[in-house]
Parts: C-alpha cells; sequence; structure tokens
C-alpha cells in the first residue's frame, strides 16, 4: 500500500487564519447586516503602483509579438531585475550582494517553506514565539519536530520568547541552535531589530556554524535610519544567512506574486562526510528542478518597482499604510491600551485589556464593534494577552474601527 | 554545525538541457556566423493566445483600482478558473471531477516535484525509462534512492522501459510499485496511451493500492478520437490518479506560468497506523501551507483560454504545431530515418542513423546542419540509440531544419 507523509497528522488542525475565517464567517451569516471592518491578514487594499502596470501591459502586449514572445525564463528569475535588487536593495546600503546571489521566486512563503529542502534533517531548529505559523508548519511537515503538546508547542523545536519582558527581541539561546528563523520588522508584534542585535545572532551564527534564515519582507516599512533593512549589513552576515523579500507589502504585489531569496556563495553548511557544500549550489540544483521561474509579465512588473516613478509610488504606498498605523497607534493608547509596534512596522501589536485571552478579545471586538483582528495566542503560546492590528486598510475603515473601538 | 540534504550530492551534475546548452554555446561561440536552428527543449515559440493577453491586460487594469484590486486569492485558485476548467476539461469527456478538486499552480514542474511532500519515503516508485528528468532528480533529492550506477540509473527505483520493441508503452510490473509516475501522449517519445492500456494501469494500482502520478501536460495534441485525454476517463481511476496538467503547451503560457493538478476526494493512502488518510486533504493543507496562490492577471489569462474565442486561438495553435510535426516526420521518413511520435504529441522521437549513439548523433547534427535536438540517452538509458525532435518552432525554421538535414 502507498504511505503517507505521517508528520501532516502532526499539524494542528486550525490554522490561525482558517480558523478566524470560520468565525467570522459564522457571525456575518448570523449578523448580515453588520458592516465588518477587516484589520485581521495583513493583505494590501490599495491600488497596484501605476508604473508597475504599465510595465505589465506593456509585457503582455509584447507576448502578442513572436519576436517579443517569452516562453521559459531562467528559473532563477531575469537578468535585469535582479541587477536592479542587488544594486538597489543591497549594494546601494554597502551590502556586498550580487545579482546571481539573487533567486527570484513567486512568494516568500513559498521561499521559507522549500529552503528546508537543501538542509539535512538533523538540524536543531529555532523559532521565536509569536512566530509566523509557516515558519513551524514547514518543519512539521518536513519531519523535524515531534508532536505538539497542548499549548501547540512542537517537540523538537527551541521557542525563544519576544515578550514585552525582553523588548520583543529574541535573545541569544544558551543552547546551540542550527538553522534560526528571525523575521525583523517583526510580524507579528511589528518590532524590529538593532544593528546590535543582529550583531549579536550573526556572531552567535558564526561561533556555531548556525545558519540563519532573515526574513525581510517588511523592510520597506522601516523609517528609523538607525535600523537594518537587510542582515547583510552586519559584518559577517553573508557566512551565516538566507535572506527571503517580497514585493507583496511595500508595491502591493499579495495577488500579484513575486518574492526574491538571497543566498550568498559564500555560505555553507556540512555534508555527512564532513566536507562543506556551498548551499548556493543547492538551492540552484532545488530552483532549477522544482521551479520554472516567475512570469516574466510579473517580473517585468517587479522591475518597474525600481524606476523613478516606481519609487515614488511605492514610497507613497507605505507612508499611506504608515500613516493608518500611526493613527491605530494613537488611538488605541488614548483609549487607555498598551500598545507596540506599529512605528516601523505595519502591525500595532496590543496588549488585551482586563486580562482578556486573545481570542475572548477577538471575539469581543468582532461582536461588540464588528472589527478583526488576530489574536495573539494563535502566533504561539507567548503571544496570548496579545493582539494583532493590522494597519493594511483603507483610512476610512481604519479611522471607523478606531472611532468604534475607542468609544 | 548545519548540515545538508545529502540527497542532493546524489545527482548527476550534468542535468540534460544545462549539457545540451553548454554544448550549443561552445559552438555557437567557435562559430559566430552559423545560423542554429532550436528544436531541442521543448518551448513554444508562437505568440500568446489575442484571447488571453486581452483577459490580461483587463486584470491588470483591474489592479489599478481600489474597487477591483485583488490581494491574496484562494491557494487552490480562484473558484471561476477551477469552475471552467472542471466542466470543459473534465466533466464534458464524462470524468467526475469536482471544481474542489482542481489546484491552480505555476507550474507542473513544481507539482510533480511538490507532489512527493505528502507521501511516506518508504513508497516503491515507478518510473518509465526513457522518462522526463524531473521525475527521478524530485525523488533523489527526496531520499528515495540510492545513489547512480555508471547508466545513471538511481538505486532503488523501477524501471520501466519504453522502447520500439514494446511499442513505446509502459509495461505492467511483475514487482509491487506504489508511486507510477506515467505521462502521456508522452514526454520524449510521443506515444500514446490507449484506453485499454491505461485500464490494465488502473487496475494495476487498485489491486495493489498503488497511486498514479498521470502527466497529461500534452493532451491538446491528440488528433485520434479513441484516445483518453484523462486518466479519469478510465473508470477507477479517481481511486488511484493523480493528474497534471499545464497551460504551457496547448495555450504557450511556457513563460506566463500556470498549471493544475487534480487530487480526487475518494484518493486515499496509509498512514503508519493503517489508516486512509484523503490525499486531498494532505495537499489542500501542503499548499495552503508552502503556496500562495497563481497570480491574479495569470488566472484571467488561463480563463480565457476556455472562451470561445480563447478556445478558437488554442485550437489554431496546437494545428500549427502539430503540422509542424507532421512535416518533421515526413521529411525525415522520406531521407530513411526511422520514426516514432509526432501523430499525438508534438515530439517527434528519432532512431539515430547507422547505430549512432544519441550524443553522436546530437553533435553530428549541431555541427554538420546547425540543428540542435535532444539525445535520447539524456532521457534514460533506454532512450540511447533515440533522439528526440520538437514541434515548436516557427514553419519556417521547422522547413529550413529539414532541409538541412535530409539534403
Amino acid at each position: 500500500m502507498t504511505t503517507i507523509n505521517d508528520n501532516y497528522l502532526k499539524l494542528k488542525a486550525g490554522y490561525l487564519f482558517p480558523e478566524i475565517a470560520r468565525r467570522v464567517n459564522a457571525f456575518a451569516h448570523a449578523n448580515p447586516d453588520a458592516k465588518l471592518i477587516r484589520l485581521g491578514i495583513g493583505d494590501v487594499t490599495e491600488p497596484l503602483p501605476e508604473a508597475c502596470r504599465t510595465a505589465m501591459i506593456k509585457a503582455v502586449e509584447e507576448m502578442g509579438d513572436r519576436a517579443t514572445f517569452k516562453g521559459y525564463g531562467p528559473e532563477q528569475g531575469y537578468e535585469w531585475l535582479r541587477e536592479k535588487i542587488a544594486a538597489h536593495d543591497f549594494q546601494a546600503r554597502g551590502c556586498e550582494i550580487e545579482e546571481s546571489e539573487i533567486f527570484i521566486s513567486d512568494g516568500s512563503k513559498c521561499d521559507t517553506g522549500n529552503i528546508l529542502d537543501i538542509f539535512g534533517s538533523d538540524n536543531t531548529i529555532a523559532v521565536t514565539d509569536p512566530v509566523y505559523p509557516v515558519y513551524v508548519d514547514t518543519n512539521v511537515m518536513a519531519g523535524h519536530t515531534g508532536p505538539a503538546n497542548e499549548a501547540g508547542e512542537f517537540g523538537g523545536l527551541v521557542y525563544l520568547p519576544i515578550t514585552a519582558a525582553n523588548n520583543f527581541t529574541a535573545e541569544i539561546p544558551s543552547q546551540k541552535v542550527d538553522l534560526i528563523y528571525l523575521c525583523f520588522p517583526n510580524n507579528p508584534t511589528g518590532a524590529v531589530a538593532t544593528k546590535e542585535h543582529l550583531k549579536a545572532w550573526v556572531n552567535y551564527a558564526k561561533a556555531h556554524g548556525s545558519i540563519i534564515f532573515f526574513d525581510a519582507a517588511y523592510e520597506a516599512f522601516i523609517s528609523d535610519p538607525e535600523i537594518p533593512h537587510s542582515i547583510y549589513e552586519i559584518e559577517g552576515a553573508r557566512d551565516c544567512a538566507i535572506e527571503f523579500r517580497s514585493f507583496s507589502k511595500n508595491a502591493g504585489f499579495t495577488g500579484t506574486r513575486c518574492a526574491l531569496t538571497v543566498v550568498p556563495k559564500t555560505l555553507t553548511a556540512k555534508a555527512s562526510d564532513n566536507s562543506d557544500v556551498e548551499l548556493w549550489k543547492l538551492w540552484n540544483r532545488r530552483q532549477s528542478t522544482k521551479f520554472n521561474g516567475v512570469s516574466y509579465i510579473v517580473q517585468r512588473g517587479a522591475e518597474a518597482v525600481y524606476s523613478p516613478e516606481g519609487q515614488a509610488q511605492t514610497k507613497a504606498l507605505v507612508s499611506f499604510y504608515m500613516e493608518n498605523a500611526k493613527i491605530i497607534r494613537e488611538k488605541l493608547e488614548s483609549a487607555g491600551l498598551q500598545v507596540f509596534g506599529g512605528v516601523n512596522a505595519p502591525y500595532v501589536w496590543v496588549k488585551t485589556p482586563e486580562g482578556l485571552s486573545s481570542w475572548d478579545f477577538f471575539d469581543q471586538l468582532l461582536q461588540k464593534v464588528n472589527v478583526v483582528g488576530t489574536p495573539g495566542s494563535g502566533f504561539g503560546a507567548s503571544g496570548e494577552g496579545y493582539f494583532r492590528i493590522s494597519a493594511f486598510n483603507s483610512r476610512e475603515n481604519v479611522e471607523e474601527a478606531m472611532r468604534r473601538i475607542t468609544s
């Protein structure tokens, strides 16, 4: 008989967002006249920048002429896109990243899951708590964990709490871990990592031969000039870090799909014979074999982000959402709630009032003021007692939601 | 120290198409005036159908208006696309496939690799020989094989030879296998499977609790009304088969990227406690966790394939390439070569003349007449002595290539 991958059976049935959708749908069904405002899932709402649309329409038109038609592209992405990313996002910030080290993909969610393909199954994995659930679930699926306990923690994973007590920074563990997921600006807490903090992580990783998976999907929301946008701004990171980035949030590509992963050629890990193997070669082979590149049309859209018009338009988009974040912060604070994040990140992390559990606060907001957020406990045990509010919505909806919550 | 997935080191260094590219580039460099005609990689060359382009431009424009902007879509694909596929590609041919059993993806190459995620590592895997290399390499990466021998065959895989001696059909194995890759119309041989042949496979799979991975990427090229387009035309296939399809070849989407995988809800495999687990649930969880759906713009382009204009335009595309295939067949036969395929498939499978090896014939065609094909031995040991010629090119190039080969 054919067998399944039993590790899938360890996954918890209710992935956070489907459970939110279930409760929201049940409420909407019972209250058809309620005007729900969704500040839950971190999905963008504003139009795609005009520069990207113009570039994509031109690309579609090119597909209509034999002379400019594009068939299979490079699995790693087109050079003209990789060059611009290397120059603008990395070299301009002093990071020694070359275009050949950049792999274009259709999403950071895919890449942060797929990256595990090239690593051994005997590595010790560290994640923060709370954490973006995909990091954990993909490790469960790959058989890197034991079953979950009642708190939802999986055996075999090292959880690094990030709470108000440690200012939402992931503390360097005392034990040795091999693969470490860091996400800054952080989803869900909205916290950022200072240069010193990342330097400590890089030093730790280099000392232990560990690899850091650095998720920088929200780097465009950083306004503080002292905060690094890339881990490669830290000396030595080329030898210990893989970075994930996305066009989803800065350019509104959640429905258009384009992202990138940086694998420096200096990065190695151990084969079972103790030899050092270049991770770039393994990832290149993985992508060439199991991926066929991103749509030509979409890559042209992503390229337009780097034009002067695209830069201005994406900056305006980011500013718009960050003004929403500011409104959310200020209104909630004025209502006496304790808030974190929302300054260099599009997420505001709220302490639930009166010791309410995250889900109780979720239900209360849903039922009393018809506002949807995300329960902090859905991101991990240490998220209990917190609540994530996303700045991704129209100004009108954000203002109305804050009016309802604070009145 | 962090460890790598050692299975990657078992992969053969020269994946077929990179090796072809290497030889072609070396030749082109040494002979800059040679006018190469490429009939190697199965990549389309003709413009994208107008219906698809019109739909994609409209979709890009929708992205420019807040009211019609699309963020994250369903990971499984939009209902309006899945419905049309279910109705047109399956139900219209008598296959009981529902829209919810169809998962939209960005490529069949990705899906045929990723599908292994949900299966156990103790399954016995059967592939044909010759075979599309991705099926083998993804199993090597997943640790399902031993090392390769000198012929390039990996230990632990069951190879089913398809040669002229068995009319290029994969014979039912005498031993028990769990996962079976079948590709019809076949890449590389251009052979098709009759209803009786597929029925024998379905009966075998049902008797042994096996799962068939049926790659139907080339179904649009079938002209013989007796040949099934889908394995679900065979009774019982819902209980033993997963089907992969693509818009790459019928609608010219190799650079636009859209495909689909069908996982019937009646399909089960065994957990380690011997319980039956629905594969649909596992694949749905895999896609929800490790994938974020296909670009909205691209899905609108794929949907347009099912409009009356799209149907007419894709039929015209297929006819154009099949006329190329007919020309290739006739010219090579008239030159005394033995040819197979090319009737219900865009590939012509040629016996090399005078007992030449596949790579010797490759080099001879490259150097003497500047035509690039694909050595049959690159697809497996039983492909030795064969050569694949693709019908994907302009009429002019196909005619010129045939003139050069036959003169």
